[in-house]
């Protein structure tokens, strides 16, 4: 089975200042954050603006990343759509792309309609129709609607759902999910701000905005963890914890693009509505960046 | 400006058992309700499954209904997504298609950056580049954002912007709308559940689920307020609450389906993950139809 | 059955600068609002700050207030209590001093206990062994439980309780509510915020904050809507929803008791944590108090 | 400083079948504990049905639990209330009675009105006029009012408030509370299902209702934790999880003391509101117990 261990950052999707698609930008991010160890890259999640793409442009998005991302490391495509055969579709335009996993978001538009009966026939009937692994992907900040653990652990029996990329953090409910879900199921951290937490109860990894800043910090909280250096890893989680929030839940995808630009990665504008951050946020960013982060770890232009 | 007045079924979409669209079924729908003195009809809304269409399923929709309705009525055409380029988009292809505004629900994927600020730039942008009029949509329960009254007042200055759907049915924010807004801003009860207060306090009509079923009862409720017949209004109100009910918040699209199946209009399936209704659900809205909606108002087929 | 029709101010509690009760200051106020058309009072409702008050404060208010209040105009009282208990214990003070209903507000700090089995248990507990008349408080801003229409519908059938107010809303339950309900079940609006639209669908009244205030302005929507005068009934609901949004959800009780003083009864400060209100709202405030209540409604001191 | 260090369990507070007060039951229990490890013990927490009781009975199970209570293990007293006056007088009393420390519910009726500015004055008032150290403790669920992190953090720098007990089970939150308040500010787990994540980033231990039940599994969680055992640690946490939810969010204080009852302590009813836990949640219960309690740590009676 597909080892999802380590740390994967869930790239932001570059546009110039037509907001047109830029995946020559991508790749170079991706060329660069081939330096560290990360297990691979997320594509096409929240924080790659997937509901902001059309088709094509998603296909673009995969083929260009996926030949700038060694077959040595993982390509995870976001493919969750809010009817079950566009998300069918796309999952299997992920794999003509050379995905090695789709993380399918739950539909969430018809909340009222999404009971758990509901939830599990349409991820088996993706699950069952697709080429290559799925890993759920929970993300109730966005969606609004928080699957339970009884739900996902049922899913969890699928022989083709493999993990979970739980972006919550309700670590109760993870730790639930872990003692009654498959054996080999596999929990992935959906933020840095609990990497540690789900770290402590068994989470293999994490999808982390934060990796695509500051990987070798990400990268050494796991480390610290797997080593028993839990006071270091402890001091690491509490390092990152106010960077992590201000490019997440605080200022979102607009924060982690200006972030990447002060770095030397390409960041780029959103697509609107997705504003540019304001200064005042940008001066708090950028210190808390230097701060946070050596400045060896920052990227020559 | 266009009188947004009276009752408005906001129409489902017809899909085979295959998920295939037909259009066909949809233009009969409306030739049997053109009998009714329905204002218009509002299409690709949330009960129109727009979340489950791609483009060009959209531009079928808009066609063949616009060819089914009278130019004396108006046709109302759903066209928000979670991009402002995508919105403006679909809001051209429905002014070219014949729609005579547009009803465009925020984006809200990435709720913690949907600021005041970012909702009005976004629909500023789109009412400037629209070829027709915008009506804004609030519908909490399903975009899980709630747009307050001081952004929705502040909107109502747009020359482009002449009205709201509110499905939230918060009177006392929509009686704040209503002494703020600009004078002739049109406010439309978003679900008969509450249609009756929102009358008393100056909505100008309604977009109705329950429209589709029983548009009679709909329109009674209407003319009695409007002729000051406050008990047979209240009487109404209250006759059709457990019915309304069932086919919007409790069971949602598959109930309104199954209920136009049931009084000889084409409901059909909704697209998956949308459940069939279930049987034990299926006994108890048949006997709230048959309790509610004389006989003589089902459709001979 | 005791009517409840009409409007009724919920009393703030007076207190001195060192927060010990001032019952004669409560006894001025009403005093004076006697002159007025109100069909009688709330003491402790969350506006009296019931929750900041020992029992034998409580029988203080109870008294004073019942000797300060005419024979021919109710005094409702409330009892509620977070343990079936002291809600009976208090209920029977409150029928010794002379109350003519207790104003009964759900416990809620067990939430996740709180089944309508438990509620339904716990009112017929109170209402069993009752000397008075009950009347349910569903409070969801304050006590975080919303009790929902099934469970008020049931405690409806108790011949011992004789309505409901409601400061939820959600004027869909309240519509469901009333189909639902005992013919002679009351429904009083628990905010001014949504007066007009409660009156439209059958409630009796309403116990309104604002009418400590503007004890004329609520009787006037009152009698306007009861006289059909549906134009001046929405103007009127219109001109007052901003004060009163101040002085409930807005500021709270601090703002209710600054405007009090302002228009010369007593107000005087809170118990803490209560704030007093600052500056810049208190201009609001009386600027919006000036806009909206004539001068010659103002208290001479 | 007073060391938090450890596991306490939360008292139920023990009454007879016609609700009255037993203290004696308290005590046998205390007993009993008194034979594992526990640095302490929490009288009149949210287990302790603190909302349900008299100043008087608060007095008596305060005095009680205090003489069974070794000098050598911390008697925490829960002393929150609605008004700060109250809450002062109530600490007092406890610190009369010989408690260690006082656990401080925040105030929390008038939500609207409990800005950070207020929470602070309030604890700050508290902790003034206590002759005792105080730990805010943040309980979401039941108070419906989640302190953040900022709030907290301030009230770290207090030098008479020593720590915090949060149940709400935001581990981002916690971490970012642990990076930014003072040094010494001592974060104890409010529940044992998320005890082992919290142990990871750095609290002292908890204050855990399954603490009552399992004394021996949750010391084994902290002193794997501490030992570097980290997939013993796991396991534990993964093997309490569903019997600590049964008698926490799930059926809470009625699963809290059956289970009490079925292991050979003194459990006993609540006082009601709260009900009976039913037959099939006590099968449920009973099965979960004896399949994760050892049946050497059951009590003989």
């Amino acid at each position: 089975m597909l080892s999802l261990a380590g740390v994967f950052p869930p790239l932001p999707t570059s546009f110039d200042h037509q907001e047109e698609l830029l995946t020559e930008r991508m790749t170079e991010n991706i060329a660069r954050l081939n330096a560290c160890e990360l297990s691979g890259y997320l594509v096409l999640g929240s924080n790659g603006e997937s509901v902001h793409l059309g088709t094509k442009e998603k296909q673009q998005v995969f083929e260009s990343c996926r030949a700038a991302i060694p077959s040595s490391r993982l390509m995870l495509a976001g493919t969750g759509a809010q009817s079950t055969r566009e998300t069918i579709s796309l999952t299997r335009l992920a794999a003509r792309c050379g995905a090695d996993a789709a993380l399918v978001l739950n539909p969430s538009y018809y909340k009222g309609q999404m009971s758990q009966e509901v939830l599990l026939r349409h991820y088996f009937a993706v699950a069952d129709s697709a080429e290559i692994p799925l890993i759920i992907y929970n993300m109730p900040a966005n969606s609004a609607l928080d699957m339970d653990a009884a739900t996902l652990t049922e899913l969890s029996r699928h022989p083709n759902i493999i993990g979970l990329k739980d972006s919550g953090g309700n670590l109760t409910k993870m730790v639930q999910i872990m003692a009654d879900a498959e054996e080999d199921f596999q929990v992935l951290a959906g933020s840095a701000g609990f990497f540690l937490p789900a770290l402590s109860i068994g989470a293999c990894g994490g999808i982390l905005a934060l990796a695509n800043l500051a990987p070798q910090l990400c990268l050494s909280i796991f480390s610290s963890f797997q080593q028993g250096a839990h006071n270091q890893a402890a001091d690491l989680q509490k390092k990152v914890i106010r960077l992590n929030t201000m490019v997440t839940r605080g200022w979102g995808v607009p924060a982690l693009k200006a972030a990447m630009d002060y770095i030397g990665l390409y960041g780029g504008p959103g697509r609107k509505p997705l504003p540019e951050l304001n200064d005042a946020h940008k001066d708090e960013l950028f210190s808390e960046i230097t701060a946070v982060i050596p400045s060896d770890h920052f990227w020559s232009q």
